[in-house]
């Protein structure tokens, strides 16, 4: 704690300096740490306990949220709160995304229940198959509509997030056709690559890669040389 | 294709070189689009073709194959069932892992059903829950066992890959058990990052980590400055 020379502030930090994807992921792990404190509790937080929660060190802890600004005091930590309050915020939680889901099928059927979403600010407000035995079911307060019909509703709503949740081979032409629409933003579930504009930001979860490293690294435990 | 002047061998590379996890993933992303060649069609693959379907260029795919040997012949490519031969073999996919999921929630029950954990070499062989009313509950060929008597099941079945889909308050605990009862691989569903001994092999596949980093590059569409 003792890197604090500035006072804390909110205005933004004078330089946007570039984020790389693993300072994001560990934006998200000191939230989620931060969140098991809520409630009774001490309110405030070292920037040591919050590595050690989220597996890294004191000072990267520091120097990734240097880039977002002044937090903290020297020999106080953080308000536990106030952190909290910054990190929903750098991490764009204050707002509600509308999101469609792409694909009624198992995985997005566990997808539409699982409720991190709602509480993360992705609400999803429109579902699309291509099963007739689907289209017109009621899901929750929404309806699965006929994917043929996906880009109106689409533009209708001004859905910019899709999570993309089909079989391979249907996932590059869904995804151009979504992107067309307005869509800003993907989760792909489906275990193909995505060729979209640089624009478009692409998050992969992609369960097949993830086994495949495992038992790469499982089967080669000399060769793996970067975290 | 112009760069092979070595010819084809079954010999490993004499260096043995580190390897990031962009070049595993990549490796695992040539696969997928080698398995779409299957049945009538070329039977060979160009660099240029691989790197297409994977995102990537005709350069990274042979650097990556590189790191293993000297595959294709130039001017004529890749063949594609040796090929997938190979790339099965330095993933490590020419073996059965037998696999405990811990874990037999809403995600659980989705990974267990999830057919391509089978294909890929992982079959899970033992489920445990600490729900008393799933205990003793059949899955397919298993039976849920109580998570209380799982290092013992571990050790007698030498279980050393572990599936974990429980909440987070559980996840540390339970894998610093798995890992003592001799687990050396765990793909982490649980949105909790694991400290634990570096020999373990561990990959996260985590949604409301993905969520975020989504929802940060949407926010901030000029600061992320790495893929």
């Amino acid at each position: 704690m003792t890197d604090f020379t500035r006072h804390r502030s909110n205005t933004p930090p004078p330089v946007q300096r570039k984020v790389s994807d693993s300072t994001i992921r560990r934006l998200s792990h000191y939230l989620r740490s931060l969140e098991t404190r809520t409630g009774p509790g001490p309110v405030t937080v070292s920037s040591e306990d919050l590595a050690l929660e989220a597996g890294t060190t004191a000072a990267q802890v520091r120097k990734d949220l240097s880039l977002f600004g002044s937090f903290g005091k020297r020999g106080t930590g953080y308000g536990v709160s106030d952190l909290t309050f910054h990190l929903r915020g750098i991490l764009g939680l204050d707002r509600v995304w509308r999101v469609a889901l792409l694909g009624a099928g198992r995985i997005g059927s566990a997808l539409f229940e699982y409720t991190d979403f709602r509480r993360r600010g992705f609400e999803i407000v429109a579902v699309f198959d291509r099963d007739p035995a689907k289209i017109g079911t009621p899901w929750g307060a929404v309806t699965i509509q006929d994917v043929a019909g996906m880009e109106a509703v689409l533009a209708r709503q001004a859905i910019r997030v899709a999570i993309l949740a089909v079989p391979a081979a249907a996932a590059q032409d869904l995804a151009e056709r979504a992107v067309a629409a307005g869509v800003r933003g993907i989760l792909n579930f489906a275990p193909a690559p995505l060729r979209l504009p640089e624009a478009v930001v692409v998050q992969e979860v992609d369960v097949v890669t993830e086994l495949e490293s495992l038992s790469f690294q499982l089967t080669h435990p000399d060769r793996n040389g970067a975290g």
